[in-house]
């Protein structure tokens, strides 16, 4: 783990580090704001630690793991103002803090603030780290819109929902891993293998994030468990629930689906379902199942035990949770 | 004018070319609907005129061409949302059309695509073109926010209203000339150069905006004349009024920006104040000064007479506006 904490440590210097000119302030201290407010900073270790596999110079990797951390938080940035969310990691966001207009705009200055890290790429690896970048991003822009979509869509099956979060979250794991390694020269194959590892663990990590918001231990959990249930979000678990529900508990979700987010029975209730209908165990089977994927496209992979077993604890840190 | 009316077909042809998925519908439809509304094409025409400058293969620049309007595409969309404009040429804009969410994460997407585009340049060319766009697309959104900001700021002057329209308006002409010019492998100081006519001519064009937004041909304008005081916007010809009005013409400027826009005096009243003050010819004098500004950088750049000629003409279509 003593690797992982000290790519982190790299990292949180190299967010610190980003020069961001003094005005316009409210374009730049919305983007200095976000980027303190934290994080475990997995995708841009992600980047680091597959740089370190093979073996690579970590000082041309650098760049690419702050652009992939820039990029992710501009896109929380912009899904914040859509879910019209108070809060992120307990701290007001950006178009509550300021409004909505200045997080649209620093938003779009983030992701030119992205490119512009990638532009510091060694000329070799440029176009192949430019590429994944490009069609990752847009993918991450799918999946966000097949998320809003999903909101109003009475008919969303479960495969449409495994790829929504591949797109919105999984692949921006395995596009970190993959440019790592493009920065080492290590072969396509080889970076081809650690994006699979990091799509199917990110796969892995929506779904158990799913399960958490409904059985985590609320002490352990940091946000309210049932929240989920409460806004009546299409998730892995009510979505099985349908598909396995008979007519009679079918009507019943139907009727707590009606219910107010505000009534109390309405968690306990979903959850006696959940439980009766076997989604929770559904769901913890298919978290297995992805992340057995994931780890079996490691085995592939010819790089040390150390820095395999540093994949392990990256798999860890995102698989168990603890906030 | 032919030459121009050549490259503007094509630039319509390559965005017609543009392939882009099916789904997510909410996310690719409004991309395809706002680059269907049209426009005159300026920035990626430039982009072209500027290769053929320097006898480039016009191929190599049109996935920059294409890379810049759909930039400017997607800051319109996303200023639309800002501006609360509900149309855009005629036609409704996209967050009336869908919704604000959806503007929002199309225009997302449509950056993302445009630096797509960019990945298309030739390995050669990469590394610049990719910065200079880097470069230009960080300004467009200063010169945004700083417009935002103008909104409620009491205290705005013009050289601060000058560099806004350059970071907002103008740099993203000189940067597509330059970008042309760096696809034909022009030198550095010729790029220069060429930045310099567009960034002079952008400011230009702004400042006659500003002008025909008070005095123009209503009948060739094409829309409301007087919009800019209707809506107290800080133009160039309201903070030189500003400036040069002694106290009792301030009082009434500040009389007549309390008035409701839909008092049909207030735009005859200013419009007798800006002629008062000589403001409208002042606004013509600075047009004039940042056009001959813009045509002495020409003036040392070795191209031909024809290509030469047709950077007039790209000229004069900004400057005579139609519409």
């Amino acid at each position: 783990m003593e690797e992982l904490v000290k790519y982190k440590e790299l990292v949180e210097q190299g967010l610190n580090d980003i020069q961001l000119p003094v005005g316009p302030a409210n374009l730049y201290e919305p983007i200095r704001y976000i980027l303190d407010i934290g994080g475990k900073r997995i995708r841009p270790v992600a980047v680091l630690l597959a740089n370190q596999c093979f073996n690579g110079d970590m000082e041309k990797a650098m760049p690419a793991a702050l652009a992939v951390e820039v990029f992710h938080n501009f896109t929380l940035m912009h899904d914040d103002i859509m879910d019209r969310a108070p809060l992120r990691r307990g701290k007001t966001t950006v178009h509550e803090k300021w409004n909505t207009t200045i997080a649209i705009l620093s938003g779009d200055a983030m992701m030119v603030k992205a490119y512009k890290m990638i532009e510091r790429i060694d000329a070799q690896y440029l176009a192949p780290v430019f590429s994944c970048f490009n069609k990752t991003a847009l993918e991450v822009c799918e999946g966000q819109q097949f998320d809003m979509d999903f909101e109003t869509s009475s008919s969303v099956t479960i495969s449409e929902y495994i790829e929504m979060i591949r797109l919105k979250t999984a692949v921006l794991l395995g596009a970190s891993l993959k440019i790592g390694a493009i920065t080492a020269n290590a072969s396509v194959s080889d970076q081809e293998k650690l994006y699979s590892f990091g799509v199917n663990l990110g796969i892995a990590f929506q779904l158990q994030d799913d399960l958490l918001d409904c059985f985590a231990d609320a002490d352990k959990f940091g946000k309210q468990v049932g929240g989920d249930i409460i806004d009546n979000k299409k998730t892995y678990l009510l979505l099985s629930a349908q598909n396995l529900a008979d007519s009679s508990d079918k009507a019943k979700i139907e009727t707590l689906l009606a219910l107010k987010g505000n009534d109390e029975s309405k968690v306990s209730q979903m959850l006696d379902l959940y439980r009766k209908l076997g989604v929770d165990e559904l769901t913890r089977t298919e978290v297995a199942r992805y992340t057995e994927l994931a780890l079996s496209s490691l085995k592939e992979v010819s790089i040390s035990q150390d820095m395999l077993q540093s994949l392990y604890e990256l798999a860890d840190v995102l698989l168990v949770r603890e906030s």
